[in-house]
């Protein structure tokens, strides 16, 4: 098929939306390492986890075995309101780059959530639904997550809470108001409906807030309330699964047109989409079938590949979570609070960690006026106000595209675009108006959160 | 075809995308009346209107006669990047009201203006481009068209001045901030940088400004500033007519699927998209081959068709627009602050105007509780967040569904659904907290403003 043939936009058929889940574990030599409990240190069954977690998204969870796993119709029916979701190739991006690299990009922001975290939030909804739970609950930071599960849960008529870590809440009405239009309880964490919004008050005063406090109130939440569990939309391998559909189609899609990526590229917050675009394309490198460069971008403000350690640590701050084997920066790891949006997680999947152990991922870290740069520009030439989060991709995007440029190689880019920056304008403000701060931690500031790792014979050798 | 196999959403391919515009005055038999002096009354002509707009826009606005425009390639490249938009099958929502009724809507919001505005801005950013000018100005209120026009401007590196409401500049930031992050200065009306800003500063100190002053200011700073043209985003029947891609794309898409609507709903405030969305079914309706029921949806607080007259008035409340004539509040008419969103303006397309004095189209006006009513339900059915202007073409959709199920009529229903409300959470938020208002103008308030109409022999009648 000829270069002039292919669309600024390639949409596959509804019936195209992909049926089953793609599971890469199932082709890992190295399997992830599995979760643990924090005290014990005994590795976590599916009797352990079902207090906390829907029975049959424990099942996913545990499952490293089954490469595919069905998606049924009632998940495929809510996808085929925004899915598939379009390729598209970056022509006016390559024109004014000047670029002979071909860019294309999976766009994942044209849904009222802004992102792709719908992909799991209906997932998860539905299993809820499925075993006959009154409701979920989770933790928000940005809103993100909580916008995509309140959509969710109004659509299979199921009850959400959410603890929105305070400052967000308060910084960011708009998102809020959006959950409450979608019917969800949005309380402000930490709150005094928990032991540990308690004793987070008490213990600090004003406190606003933090991810890792709000994901132990809503643990604590869902355990404490008969017909309920707990939900989250990145870090775990279920998770990574739902968002194996990103994947799935944009391969499906350039398979359609005989394109074949040279260089995938996305951000890595908890790693979960980036984990869902690289799976079927990790699975043929997996195989020996073909080799792919894979970039995971992370903000140098928040480094867990690149400057973090390969250890079982605690997935949150207040320790009520299993232990996960990731690479992490410590669960005290606090972010500089002038980072923008999301990616601020100390830890990392452990899908990814582990591919990036074995070499089969590679990272790179990123300053954030350098990806508001890119991000400005892209919003200019391509006519979409990017996320800041994906504004990762397109920074590492642009820079290969430039190298080519100069080396004269016309290589195939793909990156995830995640989602759409009109909840993040707070942090275009403080660029336009050149207030932007690039902090990167230092090593006395890693020193000091890698030191709270557990330590036990074996972790952090 | 059968019923089973239309998708949720239907897609043209690029290539579908119009290659011309669909001018509907040159089949109407009443055409509508031109613009005239404020001061002499006389029609105005091309060499009249050029110091205000580009010239290929002042042909286009005067040109009744010709069907077809051809559309330059270079906004169809434009046009490829966001176009062609889905006409979406609201499945959902059929089977949660329990209707017979088949219900699409034309969704024009998957674009960062998040709105139909951009089909109108790209094409009078690349006239001005074409005439060799450094830039354009304008005025918005909420922000839309703004947005909207940054975006052209950035894509053909025009200058772009915007002139911005004071008091939406102060409560809306975000708007303001995706404006400057496409590259355009935007200024809080009424400013100190033109000599109509000055007075009405001088004349009410602390004003949050209007829209009708904004345009003032717009107009004056084009024709004071070399190489500059004013630019507006709707009322105007060149700005229909580049709308009437909406409506082309919508009926090629039903043509394919052998659908015919029986009752087409739009918003009307300055009437552009809902006259782009119904233009070529009208025009078969002017032909005498098919009938359709067409209903203008405006709101209670704004009734320009129900509650207005049929006269010449000023387009702007400055007075220093041309007359047009137009269903009218007069322009001095003021919603009331608690009216959210859009369609506030005091006229309406004089093509528009026609059409309905022709009882071509109906009208009906909703009252501001029972529109967001409508969005909220729509919101978690159909996943999508509609903006309060869009919302009001929802309600009276719904409206007509539920007759159906009364009826057992099974009519197929389309809805102009013109872009998304994550910039409008504000009036969510007051919904949300019961708060909103639904005041309606008295009739005493009306006479007042439709009083300072200007009297002419032949106006007003």
């Amino acid at each position: 098929m000829s270069e002039k043939e292919i669309p600024y936009k390639i949409y596959l058929s509804e019936s195209e939306v992909p049926k089953a889940w793609y599971n890469v574990r199932a082709e890992m030599k190295n399997k992830p390492a599995p979760l643990i409990h924090p005290g014990t240190h005994q590795v976590l069954k599916f009797d352990d986890l079902r207090p906390i977690f829907c029975d049959e998204l424990v099942k996913q969870e545990l499952n490293d075995t089954d490469p595919w796993i069905d998606i049924p119709e009632e998940i495929r029916g809510f996808y085929r309101m925004y899915r598939p979701s379009p390729l598209v190739r970056a022509y006016c991006l390559e024109k004014k780059l000047g670029t002979p690299a071909k860019i294309y990009y999976k766009f994942e922001g044209n849904n009222t959530s802004g992102s792709h975290k719908l992909n799991s939030s209906i997932a998860q909804a539905y299993y809820a639904k499925q075993q006959g739970l009154k409701g979920v609950t989770t933790e928000t930071g940005a809103g993100q997550w909580g916008t995509a599960l309140s959509m969710a849960c109004a659509y299979f008529g199921l009850d959400c809470k959410v603890f929105m870590v305070k400052c967000s809440y308060e910084q960011k009405p708009f998102r809020r108001e959006v959950m409450r239009t979608y019917g969800a309880s949005v309380t402000p964490s930490p709150s005094m409906t928990t032991e540990v919004g308690k004793k987070m008050n008490a213990e600090f005063p004003g406190t606003t807030g933090s991810l890792g406090c709000a994901i132990s109130e809503a643990v604590e939440c869902a355990t404490k309330n008969p017909g309920y569990r707990y939900v989250l939309g990145s870090v775990l391998s279920q998770v990574l699964l739902h968002q194996t559909v990103i994947g799935l189609e944009a391969k499906a899609a350039m398979d359609k047109y005989d394109i074949v990526p040279d260089i995938i590229i996305g951000c890595a917050g908890g790693g979960s989409n980036l984990g869902g675009l690289i799976s079927p394309f990790m699975g043929q490198k997996l195989r020996g079938e073909r080799d792919y460069q894979i970039i995971a971008v992370e903000p140098a403000s928040c480094p867990s590949f690149t400057r973090g350690v390969f250890a079982y640590d605690f997935c949150d701050t207040g320790h009520v979570c299993p232990l996960a084997k990731m690479y992490t920066l410590g669960s005290e790891f606090m972010p500089s609070a002038n980072h923008a949006g999301g990616l601020r997680y100390h830890g990392m999947s452990s899908i990814l960690s582990q591919l990036y152990h074995d070499k089969l991922i590679e990272a790179r870290s990123v300053e954030q006026t350098s990806v508001f740069e890119a991000a400005e520009y892209f919003a200019r030439v391509e006519g979409i106000l990017p996320a800041p989060e994906s504004s990762h991709a397109i920074r590492v995007a642009i820079d290969e595209a430039i190298k080519c440029k100069e080396t004269g190689e016309a290589k195939t880019i793909l990156f995830g675009l995640t989602g759409t920056g009109y909840f993040d304008l707070k942090a275009y403000e403080a660029y336009n108006d050149h207030k932007m701060s690039d902090y990167i931690p230092t090593d006395a500031d890693l020193k000091k959160s890698i030191d709270a790792i557990p330590h036990f014979p074996g972790n952090l050798m």
